[in-house]
């Protein structure tokens, strides 16, 4: 391929939470590369729950660890919005990614869970330097998760994203239902607001001292309504929530003017 | 003072991401007992830029670092939402507090930043549970900074939240402004975006390494309008933005409908 027909080529950065050891990773990466050249940069260590967690009082280093025509892989020491803030300001040469995709995750990221997802903190960042980013995550859970049944989703969406863009300040949340029959097709949802219910279990070590494991249950509460990401991908569907990084409640404003009077 | 008049005392719960050892907390406790019993849940050790991160391959520890009449402090070795998550779930011995208050933050969170804030994580836990939670930051970033211009607005707002509550799902984000003047009252403010621009600085190891320390400068770019907390906090007003856990952007939901047709 001639340097001008490479240059055409979109340029995706790929990032994750569960770290590059992952299988979803991997899926997701050989799907991007089937639409433009790649950059991945991932956590070298698991890094589930970190939301957009950034490191400021430990320095970060970059490994190069894949180096090919069309593939880069970078190893990061830190968070996955890290990964991404590091890969946008000083991996790619300057150049701005046209996608940045995040994923697949071990797991389903619905409902306020999002809040605390590193899949998400990652499209969140590609989201605030306004490049299109999208998330998927699968409900299958296993570290060893045979992601397979993801690849015409990612495809999907991702020739879509590339074809049409975004609305502005837009970011995708993508989650693929495992063990609900056959997928349904897709379904545009809102995030379901919920809350955890016995988040810990306190064990007591060998030495009588109490500690605790966080775990819990997600309960909807208050709108687990038919629009939500839970409610459809309940039912087999694949939900795509449009999320913004904007979490000012516009609608609040007067009430608190009132409060403030 | 009697059991009956004990219990109507209000149950206030507060975290902050600095850590216990920092004067913010320490101002923000005081001003808490003026008005209820005080839970603190707060980090042993620095969390600044933690955001809504929660800890799921580490146990959790608790140690009773302070138990006086009115005032209970636990120091965890989490972030700043594992603080706010464990108290309510363990720590409280099944009460459910009035208020989650979160800081004071050695230094503002404003725009975008605020995402990546765990002063504000503690807030957004505070808010997933139905909790009225409102967070303080100052723009002193001195970590010795001398709280005592907060002190005012802490009383105003906590009793205004106190006497009249906050909208459902609404927490508060509340930034008062250090060196800009005599503070000029209260102003009701969205988020403003923008992203960072020179995020890392680049250095290079004895051992010939190179490492990535965050650094970076905020560069508000498509919203820096006359609503917006930078633009307002710059001008010497304590700006209160109000903030909500659900990221979804409903307003996108129909052109992500037309996406995926």
């Amino acid at each position: 391929m001639c340097d001008i027909m490479k240059e055409k080529r979109p340029l995706i950065l790929v990032g994750n939470d569960d770290g590059y050891s992952f299988n979803g990773i991997h899926t997701l990466i050989d799907v991007a590369r089937e639409f433009g050249d790649v950059v991945v940069s991932a956590p070298t260590e698991f890094q589930s729950g970190k939301g957009s967690a950034i490191t400021i009082t430990v320095p970060l280093r970059a490994t190069l660890h894949v180096d090919e025509p069309g593939l880069k892989v970078w190893l990061v020491n830190g968070t996955p919005a890290d990964c991404c803030k590091l890969a946008l300001d000083q991996l790619l040469d300057g150049r701005v990614p046209d996608l940045v995709l995040s994923g697949i995750n071990h797991g389903a990221n619905l409902g306020v869970a999002s809040l605390n997802s590193g899949t998400m903190g990652v499209i969140f960042e590609g989201c605030v330097h306004g490049i299109e980013s999208v998330a998927f995550s699968y409900g299958n859970y296993s570290y060893d998760a045979d992601m397979s049944a993801c690849v015409p989703v990612l495809r999907n969406v991702i020739a879509r994203v590339l074809d049409h863009g975004l609305p502005r300040g837009v970011c995708l949340n993508v989650n693929i239902p495992y063990d609900k029959g056959p997928l349904k097709g897709y379904k545009v949802t809102s995030t379901c607001m919920g809350r955890w219910v016995h988040e810990f279990e306190r064990r007591t070590d060998p030495h009588g001292h109490d500690y605790y494991w966080m775990t819990g249950e997600y309960a909807p509460h208050y709108t687990a309504g038919e629009d939500t990401d839970l409610y459809n991908f309940n039912r087999g569907w694949v939900t795509v929530t449009p999320c913004h990084v904007d979490q000012t409640d516009h609608e609040a404003m007067p009430a608190i003017e009132r409060l403030l009077q």
